[in-house]
């Protein structure tokens, strides 16, 4: 049996296992050490209390015959599609029907599965940012669509947009054909958001080059300030050429629950090879309902939730809870004259390493003097290197304890 | 932007919107008539109280900050995984272990997503059972594995083993060479099993040839006769070549509430194209791990009730209701003279057609003259023809009523 060999291109998952090995490494040496933990991007307050009662009620009818569920939908039940149509979509002036919506179980899972209905192997040539979420990489050179990597941890192939401090995270546009490009906003680990410009400038390029954009939004509920676009579909033209990826788990607290979307609007084309135009929404519709079985009833339910009066205060209140510790890390970094982007628009603190240090030579000297575990930029891309993101993700009282050791004690 | 065009290959999803269609035509024209379906193989009981309970007091700790889960690991919560090591493996002298388990969302699902670690393209012969469950033939297309369909629906470089009565549905093993086996025992759709004798020779089988079997065990939980291995594990050798798909969908009633799981030991090797050899474990671990964030925590909790004393008692109540069902709906076949397989160790009952009908004219009068509706068995594939499936999914009821009409009106 032939394995896939586009697998032995990956190089090791190094960031967070090497995340793991230095902190257990420093636990075990000072074991008195109480270590807050600001590296992943996990939520830690419990769910909205809209949801949990809905999910409660809905195990209570899987209980009875007369109400139970079986099979449903693979492509999620009607009663949460047309809650988020209305309330994500046409409340901003989307044209975004719940016939486009596909219910799924993680963005991860879905910004991977999509590459399913693309030509294998080189037949498109991807660009993603740089910094980037590792999971868009990995996942095409698993499909074949990138080689080996470089000593950067570039791999040969892909294009690789810099968005840095220095070109304020809005990466230049292509000058030549790309043909799928990810965009993330907020900016996942940079915290940088898109404006409206930015995103008519890709819709603009995409319509232009016959590209199609995955939009991945999975923080769009952090979005602060009102002129900055929730969904690439506020951007007239967006819906012949973008795929839009949302979740539940960080708007509502759903990480270790379950439940994400996303929208093929009907009007997205791709080619065959011989140069038909086929309709994406008919091959991924074929593609999901033969390789998917929808996400459960119980916690569809608890999706649904979030669209009751309940459910939309409460997912505020979560959204504003972490958004005030992303405030407090920002300004603790600030008073020690760090340089930091993110933490407005989105749970995560980007930072400019002090002193010109190695992003992974930082993690060490927060671990050592601050005893607080944070995200080397560099694990997210060459053009992170000497950058480092601090998250939100933690209760009132662990961050505010992590902010006074950071500017009580950091050396610098 | 270039799609898949492996997906244009596809034949439509011809069999359950026919079905659909016909029924549907029927109820218009006769709107009195009580249509009870036996067609699609959905449960109809509720979750065991077990199961009720155990979601419950999940649902409570996802809400209470103290007890609150955000991500978990993504192959699945140690506690699952140990408990069904234990009482699906272990109990049954298979040497399985708890870290070859990856939990899941649904059998469908695994595999489908197994194929992303094999070399794509026609580089593996697959061999699919004829009849067979339709995902496995549609998934390889869509991966290109197979090419266009001739005028019997079989796909080009596919291998089909025809499993009908006339070779008691234990099928040929191949002549030549293939390298990946795709087995499911109990039978979807025949209801057959297969002895100790029959997967024993598909083991030498594999081993002698360096081939994959991929065993699909998802009715399981029906086997009745104590000679009947559950696990293809329980073969010596196995663990070498082959990969095992489990599900709680039809033995804990969880189509609707979506928990699974498949195990690959670390002993099956494939070859990668310099002639490697490489742990399948190792790449599936690295698939998981990037294309899927884990079951939801309230979920995992359900399954693993099954595996209390109440849970193990409450899902052998379940399987007996079915199995009962499949009973009547034998019998009542028999009385009429129609030879019938299946629905002693699996919830399908598999019949030849009275009057060497077609499957779908024996769909049509069994619509026509007792309103209840059945799968055609072409529906699985050409050596399905002149077969037909009815499921003991339902309630007694209606299984009673459903065969009342069978018996008094069925003109044969």
């Amino acid at each position: 049996m032939r394995i896939n060999d586009n697998y032995l291109n990956l190089q090791a998952g190094y960031l967070f296992p090497e995340i793991a090995r230095r902190t257990s490494e420093f636990a075990e040496a000072n074991p008195d050490a109480n270590i807050i933990r600001l590296g992943i991007g996990d939520v830690t307050e419990p769910l909205p209390a809209a949801c949990i009662d809905a999910m409660q009620q809905a195990v209570t009818e899987m209980g009875k015959r007369e109400t139970f569920r079986g099979y449903g939908p693979e492509q999620g039940y009607d009663f949460l599609r047309e809650k988020i149509a209305e309330h994500e979509f046409q409340a901003r002036g989307c044209d975004i029907h719940a016939n486009e919506i596909f219910i799924s179980d993680g963005s991860k899972c879905d910004t991977g599965n999509i590459l399913d209905i693309f030509a294998p192997g080189r037949a498109n040539t991807i660009a993603v940012l740089d910094p980037v979420y590792p999971v868009y990489v990995d996942t095409n050179v698993m499909a074949g669509n990138a080689g080996p990597a470089d000593g950067s941890g570039h791999y040969e192939g892909l294009v690789y947009m810099a968005a840095t401090a220095e070109n304020n995270f809005s990466p230049q546009i292509p000058d030549g054909k790309v043909d799928v490009i990810y965009l993330c906003y907020p900016n996942n680990p940079t915290g940088a958001v898109a404006t409206r410009e930015d995103l008519s400038r890709w819709v603009a390029y995409a319509r232009e080059h016959d590209a199609l954009i995955l939009f991945d939004a999975a923080y769009e509920a952090f979005i602060c300030d009102p002129s900055i676009p929730h969904s690439i579909y506020e951007i007239d033209g967006a819906r012949d050429v973008a795929i839009e990826f949302r979740s539940f788990s960080k708007k509502a607290g759903f990480t270790g629950t379950r439940c994400a979307y996303n929208i093929v609007p009907r009007s997205v084309m791709g080619t065959t090879s011989n140069g038909t135009r086929i309709s994406l929404h008919d091959i991924w519709y074929r593609r999901h309902t033969t390789k998917f079985n929808e996400v459960g009833y119980i916690v569809q339910r608890g999706a649904e939730a979030v669209y009751s009066p309940d459910g939309q205060d409460q997912t505020d209140e979560l959204v504003h809870f972490y958004m005030a510790n992303a405030k407090i890390v920002r300004q603790a970094l600030q008073s020690l004259g760090i340089m930091v982007y993110g933490g407005v628009n989105a749970p995560y603190v980007w930072l400019k390493t002090p002193n010109n240090l190695t992003s992974f030579d930082f993690f060490d000297q927060l671990l050592n003097e601050a005893h607080v575990v944070g995200t080397p930029g560099s694990g997210f891309g060459a053009a992170g290197e000497g950058d480092f993101r601090i998250s939100g993700f933690n209760s009132r009282k662990n961050v505010h304890e992590a902010m006074r050791r950071v500017t009580e004690n950091l050396k610098i």
